[in-house]
């Protein structure tokens, strides 16, 4: 344990990120001083939002500065600490970077249950993917008992949630997501009432088929052109939420904006964003929520995990591909 | 009064109306059935919203059909009435048409009051872009004393208010308007607290000079590159209100959508559209606000009025040149 391996940003990417975008470098295992704690990295969660952070732009967070380790929210186990609050042996969850072991303040970590769920659960249906998809969904997009709530990237970490959470209000869930595979995993094993494959159908045709009575809430993680195809169809009074846009993070140069955006007049609808952070003060109810529906077995979750640091590049273009099946973790050893 | 002269719409523009989007034609005066009144047409309000209605698309109001009298609100005098509500020379406002005499069915009409002011007014700050400023900004926009309000087109009928309805809240005006003539008019008469010329000045700059703080409510009845430029600048927890795109309503091809949408996200803030007939069930209480206001002096007006039916087609094209100083209003008589 005298080593630690870890990805340093080594290029800002323009598009997609590739073999110079990050470095692997070895060094020396840091020491935690006071109020700090050592963590040997077990889980990293992989997220779209990754890519934002590697841009030199304001955002909701500082970039990643050249030279520094990857940010990624990791789950690990204590192995020294000196912050009263956390003992060797304990699990956590916090922003551990793309590395073996992380030296980080004790305020950012939150603690992990083994026994309640297998830690890779902790970076996703337990974690922020869980408190997005409970947020995002109950206080911007308010379903109420059977409207039609529709959720791109709907196999992913967070749109599967948003479909369950729908379905648990009384809401009609429709996802959207890319092959076959997919789409029967929404209506076959997550209660989905529909499904539209966006890579084989006509998106529009789909949806006005899959919501004949127009979509009440639309909670998109895409952004293009399945945003406008969503923006045509809206019911009066619709609520669309912007989680994210992983279609344009790699684009070079102006974002696409919504070119059907007037939608929004003529039916009196919000388009309305965020960022989990933004409900910070809230986290406890909400991980309460989830950790309830979840115990009681009324949301379910698929984690896609691949082993080993070195594959840290690779996997995170499975993302970006929409390769992956549910939740991407890398599981940093072998 | 035997024969009336029409603008019909005898052709779907594409862009800019053009001289073949019109005929006039001369055709006998109509005669009011039951629940009817035969009105002389005084004063048309032209519109932006005008140009949507000859479109062949699905909207919140019907398309003008080809053919048709080209739709217009309008003031006006009843020369006969079969409708106990009116009498003759009572003077009313509704959906008159752009022509001389206009039979319609008395449940579409409102009273006005030549007394209280002249019937121009009746178009604009005491009709229904008085309404549109009144309910989209403090039903959607909701500003809070010492918070930024941006609005654009800020000359017009519409953001003129909207800037001075503001003020009334406690809150900082700022305009965008095109050309010091109207800069100057925003900031001296009507109490802004600071004016972008679009035509002259680089907007993001001075709207960050304008607004140190960000923008918490922007006003949008352009859309396009000004709309882009706003968003860049909210501030967290913005409200944006879209009333218009005028920028987009001749463009051919598809519209331009707003590319810096992403900072909903980043600002956990809204973009919310609507159409002043939403709010339909509520007009009396803005109409009585609006009118004490006027009353009273805190609100002022003024009303471009260009004389003769005939000048229908060039005084539309003001609107989209931006040429017209204060709500458009066409006297049809010389």
């Amino acid at each position: 344990m005298s080593s630690n391996r870890a990805y340093r940003l080594a290029q800002r990417p323009r598009g997609l990120p590739t073999a110079e975008t990050f470095e692997l470098v070895e060094e020396p295992v840091g020491e935690p001083a006071d109020g700090q704690v050592l963590v040997e990295v077990q889980y990293l969660s992989l997220d779209p939002a990754m890519r934002g952070w590697m841009n030199d732009a304001p955002s909701y967070t500082p970039p990643v500065g050249l030279g520094e380790v990857m940010r990624a929210i990791g789950a690990g186990r204590v192995v020294a600490s000196r912050d009263g609050r956390y003992a060797e042996g304990d699990h956590v969850v916090g922003l551990l970077g793309v590395q073996e072991h992380a030296v980080v303040g004790a305020d950012g970590l939150s603690k992990a249950d083994p026994d309640l769920a297998p830690l890779p659960k902790w970076l996703g249906i337990l974690g922020m993917p869980g408190l997005t998809a409970y947020f995002g969904l109950l206080e911007i997009g308010r379903p109420e008992p059977g409207q039609t709530v529709v959720v791109s990237a709907a196999a992913g970490a967070v749109g599967s949630l948003v479909g369950q959470i729908a379905k648990l209000q009384g809401a009609r869930a429709v996802g959207i997501a890319g092959g076959p595979e997919k789409c029967a995993y929404l209506t076959s094993e997550l209660g989905f009432d529909a499904a539209v494959d966006y890579k084989n159908a006509d998106v529009p045709a789909a949806l006005r088929e899959a919501c004949p009575q127009g979509i009440d809430v639309y909670f998109d993680n895409v952004g293009g052109e399945i945003l406008d195809a969503a923006l045509a169809q809206l019911a009066f009074r619709a609520r669309v939420v912007i989680c994210g846009a992983i279609s344009q993070y790699n684009v070079n140069g102006a974002m696409r904006g919504p070119a059907n955006y007037m939608s929004l007049l003529v039916n009196n609808a919000s388009m309305t964003g965020f960022v989990v952070f933004h409900y910070a003060s809230r986290y406890a109810e909400g991980a309460r929520q989830m950790g309830e529906w979840f115990a009681a077995g009324k949301l379910q979750s698929r984690e896609d995990v691949v082993a080993g640091l070195e594959r840290f590049p690779e996997a995170l273009l499975k993302l970006f591909e929409g390769t992956n099946n549910g939740k991407l973790v890398l599981a940093v050893q072998e």
